[in-house]
């Protein structure tokens, strides 16, 4: 209750300080320093994407003068998504609390608390919104998506759309917020796939709108807030599968795999790699179980007496990274169209 | 006894078979399985550099071969010495060995056991024998040290510099092999510093000669086996030294530090990091704990608020690593000098 009563009393100040800390994003520092305070949290480990790491000391300095007495720690690790927490870090160090910024939460078991604090962008797209309906005019109903980052623009772009006359749809399913889809998980736009003519995603860069190509039946824009432009995304979807289908050829005439098993938390899968290995051997292949934590191109370089590696960890790297890596990077899924011989069966997914 | 058996009964084709698995370095390839089979592991985690990591599916087939319930996993990570071993990895994959391969044995408290296999280089330096006398001769006594992998080659040099009428001594502290040192331990050859007039090391690259001359009243003289050159390292070191100095000149002005909290087993010291941390608040800094894994320059790029870098990670990349990171990556021991403005004083150490 202490900690609500300092809260409120800071909350009129809070804005300016907010607005100081951050130029491009929001974050609810507020509700960290509550939360740390009503855990009794001593000792906290604070994990964030590369292009929070700016504003590190920024949000240090605001968390310190409102917790005097806690060890905030700072990970320099790449954080691509909640798929990956630093309990390892956090129990090295023997921290308490794990907070973990700019990504959706998900639910992953592990040894130390977690909080997700979400980091909004501020960023308006604003001449995207003045061309929706040149750009979607051979559609009229539309599914509509964000990353979390722009969650905060959906109701905004949901207007501008229906204003133009179009009907969006926004997808619902209770394990993620409405609307929102994460790298590896589109559920929220799947779930509306049959009832949209096209689907509208609010994301930076196209990875997430490529991902959702590569699943839906339906075509895929992307309004990027950053470029502020909107981008039909078939031909980058249609480059990168090319290069999909001439890594699964090359990786027909492999004769030693390297299988890749990730360390974070939510990649980590043991079994997968003990069954590709099961897989591999079977046909007679040597394979040789690698561990890694972020799956870096020059760390696999060293390997050199391997043909293909099996990517057991973030499955994206196998569709959208190919280009970084100068041997084949193929799922366990790829890996059993490869063994049977039948690239022409093959239809590319996620996981 | 059954393992000790099987051995013996293998021994005969020993020889060629570890020739086969590594052309250039002799690994104790059998001591391996030895061990693994006395110890009943079942889940084993190979550590390796990564000069060896191109003969990975070699060692895996040999050891697979003799070990064939044992599931074996290689670590992909960077290791660069004893004091990096991959205790969170193998706790992640539950193993219950850690074999790591190329490096001078230490003791290191951790909750896996770690054998320990050196590596030795089957390079000869058969031309720099040859130039000893010229290259040494305002020298009677030599010390002479080596690292791990050409300790094959001290009692070669040691005949060759005593045939030469050179007086030849070789440190001999219990702790370590006789005449064996580390990046940061040289104890063998410090211990007769004072009774030689010159010393000689063996070693690939300048790193270990340069780690001596920082310590060393003596000139010292490197013998690259794999160059197969005798070379004076005085003008390298006093080129390192200058850009440690306009490093420690620069570090002068900061007003915001970030302290690295090293995650290697030999490494973490948060003693020493919060030690930094109390003598920069004493003096009104911002301090801002960052947590690391390998000191990568790339990875402190991100945390673009903070003007120096104060190093508890491993000592070496504050002398010889410097040209790598844009901004000042200093020492606790280095932090003392900048804190008093006491450069004139300042004199360069390891630890």
């Amino acid at each position: 209750m202490e900690a609500e009563d300092q809260s409120s009393k800071l909350k009129g100040t809070y804005a300016v300080i907010k607005a100081w800390v951050l130029d491009l994003y929001e974050l609810e520092l507020e509700r960290i320093c509550k939360i740390v305070e009503i855990v009794r949290a001593r000792r906290v480990l604070v994990q964030m994407p590369d292009g929070l790491k700016r504003y590190a000391i920024n949000i240090m300095k605001f968390l310190q003068d409102r917790l005097p007495h806690v060890l905030l720690m700072f990970s320099s690790s790449k954080s691509y998504g909640s798929c990956d927490i630093a309990f390892d870090e956090a129990m090295a160090l023997n921290a308490d609390l794990i907070v973990h910024l700019g990504h959706t939460p998900r639910r992953y078991e592990g040894p130390i608390p977690v909080i997700y604090i979400p980091c909004y962008s501020k960023v308006r797209p604003l001449k995207s919104l003045e061309e929706l309906s040149d750009r979607l005019k051979d559609f009229k109903i539309i599914g509509l998506s964000s990353v979390v980052q722009h969650e905060n623009l959906l109701s905004e772009v949901r207007e501008a759309l229906e204003r133009e006359g179009f009907k969006v749809i926004i997808g619902n399913d209770p394990r993620l917020p409405p609307g929102v889809v994460v790298g590896c998980d589109y559920t929220q736009a799947l779930s509306i796939d049959s009832i949209v003519e096209a689907h509208l995603i609010i994301a930076g860069g196209l990875f997430h709108a490529i991902g959702l190509l590569m699943l839906s039946k339906r075509p895929v824009f992307l309004l990027d807030p950053y470029r502020d432009v909107i981008v039909d995304v078939e031909k980058e979807y249609r480059r990168l599968l090319s290069i999909k289908l001439s890594v699964m050829c090359k990786a027909l005439e492999a004769k030693t795999f390297g299988i890749i098993v990730c360390l974070k938390s939510g990649q980590f899968s043991l079994s997968r790699a003990l069954e590709a290995k099961r897989l591999l051997e079977e046909k007679g292949y040597e394979a040789l179980i690698i561990v890694m934590r972020d799956v870096d191109p020059a760390l696999l370089e060293g390997f050199s007496g391997i043909d293909v590696f099996i990517n057991t960890c973030c499955p994206r790297l196998s569709f959208d990274d190919l280009e970084a890596f100068r041997r084949p990077l193929i799922t366990l899924y790829d890996l059993q169209f490869i063994l049977r011989k039948e690239l022409d069966k093959y239809v590319p997914r996620i996981r």
